[in-house]
């Protein structure tokens, strides 16, 4: 008989999102006149880039002509984007990449859910804690995270707490570890690393012969200049680093599906016998077999964002969020709540008041001012004292929900 | 150290289409004046319907008003696209689906190739040779379909030949096996399966426990009305088959990337314990996990394949094809070749003559007739005496490429 991978199976049934709609549900069925504002919401909400709609439409118009016809894109994407990624992301930071180290894909969770596929199940990995939960999960799947114990850690995965006490930065595991997961500006707190913070976990990388998986999906949202927008920006980093970009919260391309993955030559990591193999050759191999490439039609709008219009058009969609995070952030801070991250993050990490739970916050914040937010344990065991809110809202939302929360705190 | 994945260093590094590219160079290079016509295209040509070129348009408007603005899209897709789907392709058949057993993607071969995850690495598999590579590819990567023994045999997999001798049919294995691949109309050969030939393979599998991957991708191309179009038309299929759909090749998607999976929730396989597990259930946290939703304008585009307009127009680049095959098919079989396929779907299988291996047919075509077809060794050992075409070209070009080649044969 067939045999399930029973990995998968460790997963527990609850998500945190599926929980956080059934309870909201039985909220709204026994208030039914409640106005709730959600301020947890995790997808952006402006419209994308106009120059972005007008590529698109183009793009469109090339599909009805067998003479501008796009049918399948080559398997790494096409040269028009890649070359506008490398002038516009990298080059301009004095990062060299070639064409081959840049791969398009349909967003950054395919591809920092797939990556693990093409390292051996039992490398062990680090977490910084609270995480975006799909990290750990795509490597349940494969049995690389081992089993979870107590119903927030799993066994094999190194957790590394991001608390106010370190500022948020995740510290330098005592012993090695073969695979980090870094995300920053970092979802879940809304905070940065600085660059000699960043250094720090290359040359730990370079030492202990780690890869790090850097997810800088949120780098558009970076205000301060210390901040690195790329792990390359670090000496050694292409020796150790892989990296995740999206457009997702870029340019509002949550709907319309389009990220990249760098993977640079010089990575590598070992066989059995010791032999090097580079990543971005492995890569190639796994994308081959499982992937036919992103539409032509997003890579098509992707590129528009990197033109003089785009990148101004970009900047008005941030700085509304940003401008969104700011009020957030003073209003919160106003009432004695400690508020975290919202400077160069869409997000704000917010600890529970009164050693509340953070799902027991959720309750207060759902009852009491009718605001959704996000309870931090769904990100990691260090998040159970903390809430997460986002800034993708509307303005005029986030402000009358920011001023229902002071009327309770 | 990390250490990679050493599976996926079993797969050859020449790929047929990397091998294929480089001879084409080559003759390029030595004859830059031929007019090469390539007839093994393995991509559509046609600008795609009309009715769908409106509803990406607008769609893509959609995305520049807050209050139409889609972001993430539903994991498993719009309901908009999924009824669509029920309705068209399986409601009209007798067959009932529920939404939420109908996964939408960003293309068949992402699912086909990831499909395999949630089953455990040692499962057995089945494949028909010739085959689609990918399948075979996409198990190497979990170690489930052994090492490569001759160069073209992968120790774990069984081979069932589909041949002139037995009609392209594959033979029901004498022993059991986990998961069995079927395509069909099958690509390469272009041969269909009736019926009553599908009900032995439910049968089969429904004896011992077998899952069915069924690659529907080409079910457009089925002319005759005793082939299935759907597996699930076969009483039984729902409890043992899993049905992968692409819109690539019946409406010119292949640049757009939209398909969908069925996985009815009755499809089960077995813990180590024997505990049943449904593999909807599996499919659904595997995607949750590693997915985020296909974009918003290709399911607005996919959509409109379903009104009346878009069968029409679906129909007219289908007939197109269609008419390419008939074309291609009656040419070369006036020629004495032996000619297979082509009836039910947009590929010809074709024995090479006088016994020439594949990749020697390959040789001749070009160097004599300027023509690039696929050798057929690429899809399995018993395509070493055969070649692929297609019928995806321009009509002009393909009515020259079969005179070109009369005239060497």
């Amino acid at each position: 008989m067939a045999l399930v991978n029973e990995h998968l199976l460790k997963l527990p049934d609850n998500y945190l999102f599926a929980d956080l709609a059934k309870r909201i549900n039985s909220y709204k069925i026994t208030h039914p006149k409640a106005e709730i504002i959600n301020l947890g919401i995790g997808d952006v909400t402006r419209p994308i880039p106009q120059v972005c709609i007008d590529a698109m439409h183009k793009a469109i118009d090339d599909q009805t002509n067998p003479l501008t016809f796009h049918g399948y894109s080559p398997g790494q994407g096409y040269n028009f984007l890649i070359d506008a990624i490398i002038k516009n992301d990298y080059a301009s930071r004095g990062i060299n990449l070639e064409r081959s180290e840049i791969f398009i894909n349909d967003g950054a969770k395919t591809d920092s859910g797939n990556f693990g596929e093409i390292l051996r199940h039992d490398n062990s990995i680090g977490v910084t804690d609270p995480i975006y939960p799909a990290y750990i999960d795509s490597n349940v799947s494969c049995g690389r995270a081992g089993t979870l114990d107590d119903g927030y850690k799993w066994s094999n995965v190194i957790y590394m707490p991001c608390t106010p006490e370190n500022n948020f930065i995740p510290p330098i595991p005592q012993q090695r570890v073969d695979i980090v997961y870094l995300c920053f500006p970092n979802n879940p707190t809304g905070t940065a690393l600085s660059k000699s913070e960043l250094r720090k976990w290359v040359n730990y990388a370079l030492e202990n012969d780690t890869i790090i998986l850097f997810d800088a999906a949120y780098e558009a949202y970076i205000q301060q200049p210390d901040i690195p927008h790329s792990i390359y920006e670090i000496k050694g980093a292409k020796k150790v680093a892989v990296e995740f970009r999206s457009f997702s919260k870029t340019a509002g391309f949550t709907g319309i599906r389009c990220g990249y993955t760098v993977v640079p030559k010089e990575v590598t990591a070992s066989t059995l016998n010791g032999k090097r193999i580079s990543l971005n050759r492995l890569w190639l191999q796994r994308q081959c077999t499982k992937f036919n490439g992103a539409s032509y039609i997003s890579q098509r709008g992707a590129e528009a964002i990197y033109t003089p219009e785009g990148k101004q058009q970009v900047k008005y969609i941030i700085d509304y969020y940003m401008e969104n995070a700011y009020i957030m952030k003073k209003g919160l801070s106003d009432t004695g709540l400690e508020v975290y991250g919202g400077e160069n993050a869409p997000y704000l990490w917010i600890k529970a008041p009164n050693q509340l739970s953070s799902w027991k916050f959720f309750d207060k914040l759902l009852y009491e001012a009718q605001i959704v937010c996000t309870p931090g344990i769904g990100f990691g065991p260090s998040g159970n004292e903390f809430i997460r809110l986002t800034s993708f809202g509307d303005k005029e939302k986030c402000k009358e929900g920011i001023n229902r929360i002071k009327r309770i705190i």
